[in-house]
């Protein structure tokens, strides 16, 4: 029988992504001139691989300019002369600046000549971290693709923390309480799923539980180790900001009862005075923190509390 | 009210992880001394948010390497020359290399002073390419630590996928099918639930279905776009080792029957002659892949289907 295949080896494809990000200029008139006589910049980033990477570097890189009128243009699983060639001359009629993360040296070293000969400049984002790290280590680097993404037992552990997760979600199997590393309580919309599928990706085995003064826990969150809870709070204007921001997603109009800002004063305050009946507990400031910040917090804490005990 | 907050600003907290990685060497007489009479190595990675971008480029950097005594001491949140100042008494101790990812130019420049001090070896791993991105973009960079999590739209229509995401899952809310962008089925343990999550976190609204000789799909999974359906299909042995490393998580024997080759066989079989009868979907060899490298396939066939569209 004949299947279609995943398109590894297939001619290029390129994803065109603007990043987005909050504009701080104000709004005068150099500004207005400034944007309107100047031309959309591009950037090329090209890897090997998933495109994880170079596409990580380039997010934490680019937050650090306004760059209004950028944009990038994306092409992994690049494996091929034939592929470097044909970017090349693309990043050349654009007249693109290229940052790329290829370790294969055959294929690095003719984006390099390609590169020079189109007269654009390409930039390698962790060569030169991968000599200092082969100085310091005595070691060659192995220069093969896709070393990353071993499917070893660590691997197989993770995928068991993110169907642990999705399973344990929403206060759902509260039997498998027990097992979980950290449990994640709070209101609505304090970030309980997206930090519980985050840290399961990092290989935590995470549940979380929905806290509402109309809902009673699960017992069984009470019979755990109490230590391994944290109860996420968050100030009134962020939960009404978040809430109001998911009616608009859904569609619906921001004065339902669920984003009024009186209500949810009330829930929060019972939700204080619930954590204080639970001295275990961590509390977790999640106000106008992103997942990825609030979970830093929450390793910070977990890492530091399983150092201590096994110091004990 | 007093609440325990988390400890943004607090004394440093280190986590000290090893790299797991497949051992590939060969166990004769001269790697074992190698192995032996070599010290530890031990490398710093210092970031002053979250620590993704340095834990990412650490990851794909030392991927390169066996860098089989290796120890790797994570520092994230370093906000002050204080924690700086311990930092690098700890590293000048171990004889450490530190590689480390800060935008804030007093900090900076103190964390370079202090490890020349010290007389250890400190390298930027994104200093460079910023640097050449502001030439590029004619721009002067910001130097505003932790501006990548801006909480803007794009952040919330993210938090929205996660959510849709988790609750999509094994084929839950079948309604829910007509809006996801992407729709994934396959058997149980073909990464159905962690390539959903994944591609989540990235602003993807993936809902996913399971199939099983013995099941029948919901309706609504034939009543939307077909072209949005990516069915993952994989080999016997692929899934026979996927299945049995589940076991082994949840504590089972290997035997059971959840993982016998000829029964894993005949479902494959049926999953395919499946396939065969809904030409519209796309089939996604996942053998052998870890979600990250799955992902990169789907989406290069999701955007380039999606341009293809776009130009009709």
């Amino acid at each position: 029988m004949s299947l279609r295949r995943s398109p590894i080896g297939c001619p290029i494809r390129s994803i065109c992504l603007f990043f987005k990000r909050a504009k701080v200029l104000p709004l005068h008139k150099e500004n207005i001139h400034r944007k309107s006589s100047r031309r959309t910049k591009t950037i090329y980033l090209i890897g090997e691989g998933t495109g994880e990477t170079i596409d990580k570097i380039a997010r934490a890189s680019l937050a650090q300019f306004l760059c209004e009128d950028l944009k990038v243009k994306k092409f992994f699983q690049v494996r091929s002369k034939e592929q470097i060639r044909k970017i090349s001359n693309g990043a050349s009629e654009d007249g693109a600046l290229i940052a790329f993360s290829i370790v294969e040296p055959s294929l690095r070293d003719f984006l390099i000549e390609e590169t020079r000969s189109c007269g654009i400049k390409a930039i390698d984002v962790i060569g030169d971290f991968i000599v200092q790290l082969s100085m310091f280590l005595e070691e060659k680097p192995m220069e093969v693709p896709g070393r990353q993404h071993v499917l070893n037992e660590e691997y197989y552990r993770r995928i068991e923390a993110i169907n642990f997760a999705v399973k344990h979600d929403d206060g759902k199997q509260p039997q498998g309480l027990r097992v979980a590393d950290m449990i994640f309580v709070g209101l609505s919309r304090t970030g309980k799923t997206p930090l519980s599928t985050y840290l399961a990706h990092q290989g935590w085995k995470v549940a979380n539980v929905p806290l509402h003064p109309d809902m009673t826990p699960p017992p069984e969150l009470f019979q755990v180790d109490q230590h391994r809870i944290f109860a996420l709070i968050i100030n009134v204007e962020t939960l009404v900001k978040v809430r109001e921001a998911r009616l608009r997603q859904v569609g619906l109009t921001p004065d339902a009862r669920y984003a009024d800002p009186v209500r949810i004063s009330d829930e929060i305050d019972w939700c204080k005075a619930f954590y204080e009946q639970n001295p275990g507990w961590h509390v977790i400031d999640v106000s106008d923190k992103a997942i990825e910040e609030a979970a830093a917090s929450i390793l910070n804490i977990y890492q530091s509390k399983k150092r201590s005990k096994s110091r004990i």
